[in-house]
């Protein structure tokens, strides 16, 4: 088990540091900053990456969410869902802490959103908490729906983290403007962490909507898929 | 049937509130926006990460062009032509409908053109009828073509998926200023019946242009490879 | 030979369509157009989904250089290298056709330089002859490397598509500015046909340059990989 | 030997000419020029390209500090390792002088800071030494792991060049601002050598940073993966 909840901790350290460090960085600099599309772009190559590296050593979720979601499609062990989204958190507050000892090296850096997720007057596009509600649920069911597939027996072998890794950066490229997106309780905590205030008390939602749409999607991916039983958990 | 109807409908539901929601929420976005880049890597990955996730369901056509045009290659039962374009129709809807209640969680929010396709004074970059009618057939004879060849016995194994997503990106790279690019009935129904006028009547066109290329690449396809008979339906 | 001069043909059409035609169309689009990055991301693709759809025709050359470089590398026969040539030729004047149709059912359509290459004041950077002569031979060496590599029978299979097609995304996104990338004679000689002028004055350079650099590169692939002998040419 | 070195050398030199090489053309064109984001995938898009070119004969460091980090975790022979150095350098040097012979192809080009990395007042963002070690020694030790992992025996086979090569791109879209990203000395000393003055006198972090992630993680690397000891260094 160690060497699976080192995995994970490294892996959502890396998915916080990497994509919300996109966003921190270089997403808004002058002239030839890399947009929203690049930032989109960054956290789905962060689970591309790592699921390579380490999906062979604890299956690469990196997001409480996901690990629910497996549990709810059989897919993943109610015993090891505790530990494994403690880690995740613990890897998400790391990533966002190195990212600020970064951050923090430029002159008249100031903290501003961090990255961190929101809705109302925190979302980019200051869309409704409802409006939030709505997408966090419907894209987090869909990514949950891609990696049920994509992991079953039946699917080609291999290609499941790109599926997957490019699957975020396309739900970044729907809802960046609704949420900052998270469809991930941990990356969610880590800016928030550092952000304090609104995010804190705003981070309910991500944890309650993102959990909603991956069981939904676990449990609807029974029928879909009657006899999928490959475990998400390493080798 | 059941999982494949499911599927095509859970599919093509994606594929509109993907492509189109990337388009609505975050293509204009002020000063970071996807643009038209970050739209067609949206379109092009709703289709590479359900051909991963689905595509051993229901072979993932997710557009009734390509399901028509594969009954014309000799590759799909003609028989279950209906009632998948039927559930792709509905999916398309349902994804406009759920697009459109983000959408509107955005004060001031406005329809405008809601990703619909269209010609003459609605296409983006005002292309007239014929313009319109040559790009959607050219382009939709090359999308079935890469299909065709792409899912051949002979093609390297499992990589499908990337073919024919990236090749829907690329389609939108070349296409989106003279009809918004559709290439795919179902995903132009899906917007035009919530923005009406207009889009509805412009609407044959993208139901006739596509399908007319789609059968013209599933004809040629028996030229070019004549004993391809894997069938493009899941396993 | 009639299937793999098709899909030839075909393929060196979609190229020149595919990746003129998002220069043309959508290259500097107001406000959201896909710049040198979507342009260099759909010269790429074309190539990547051919070489899924057609590669295991006729080895999916769809460049003159490419195909004398194979020649010149042991790995395709001279005496069908002419009769490729040929219809590569003739399917890049078809691509720029067809585009050429598109692209005037815009009101107010100006030919311009209709993604023709050239260099001195026709290079988009002015970059001189020199520079032009330099950038095209190094860079076409490279890609016949990549080619020469990807398809050897000890790289992974079934992953040179991606390595090749990328790879001609990577040179365009180094050199657009200098010659507006050809590496590929057909290419050239595609947009130039409707240019006139200076694009046929200066055609010769995107002949000469490519092939030097594709045959050098045949050259030192029969050092850096003595027992390569896999064909490419479909199966 | 021979093919091993000859290799390293051709693929340093491409990545330097390629990944630079944009920064430089292509980066800051006017209007339409490829942004942080472009040029990110261009460094990437070296990595991809060759691995899956070269990867077969030399394992495709390029980078001493991979070749470094791979002897700490056991996958690379010690007494290989300096003639791999010494031969990616080399490389990165020809293929930064191509790079200048070009780029001086232009009217009224200035060297400017021709993509050498540095810190503090060279840094693109400003960002000081301290956040430039941290970020560089960070990235580096990530980008090793993502190795070590995705050409580990229980990775799926064929896929590391992908892994790898996105990985590099993602680790440009994060760093860019902050010291232009290095993570390989090679790269690094390529540029300085025009540059001179600033970019030689920040050289020594370009080259302890990335060690000493390299190193981290090669260590590391022994406890994630205890049994790992498939060889990067061709067949």
């Amino acid at each position: 088990m160690a060497p699976k909840l080192a995995a994970e901790f490294l892996g959502t350290l890396w998915l916080v540091l990497g994509g919300c460090g996109s966003a921190v960085l270089a997403g808004a600099f002058p002239e030839y900053g890399i947009g929203l599309l690049g930032i989109s772009f960054a956290f789905g190559l962060t689970v591309l990456t790592m699921a390579y590296a380490i999906g062979h050593i604890s299956g690469c979720h990196l997001n409480p969410a996901v690990t629910l979601g497996l549990v709810a499609g059989g897919r993943f062990p109610m015993a090891h869902a505790l530990p494994y989204i403690f880690v995740q958190v613990l890897g998400a507050i790391a990533g966002a802490g190195i990212l600020y000892v970064i951050a923090t090296g430029k002159p008249g850096f100031e903290l501003g959103g961090f990255a961190a997720n929101g809705f109302g007057d925190h979302s980019l596009g200051k869309y409704s908490m409802n409006a939030g509600l709505v997408c966090e649920i419907v894209m987090t069911f869909f990514f949950v729906l891609i990696i049920m597939g994509a992991t079953h027996g039946r699917a080609p072998a291999g290609f499941a983290p790109i599926a997957i890794g490019l699957g975020l950066t396309l739900i970044h490229l729907i809802s960046i403007p609704v949420t900052q997106t998270s469809v991930n309780p941990a990356r969610s905590t880590g800016p928030a962490v550092f952000v304090g205030g609104w995010a804190l008390q705003q981070l309910w939602l991500f944890w309650v909507a993102p959990i909603i749409g991956a069981v939904i999607a676990g449990v609807a991916s029974r029928t879909l898929w009657p006899n999928a039983t490959t475990p998400v958990e390493g080798k």
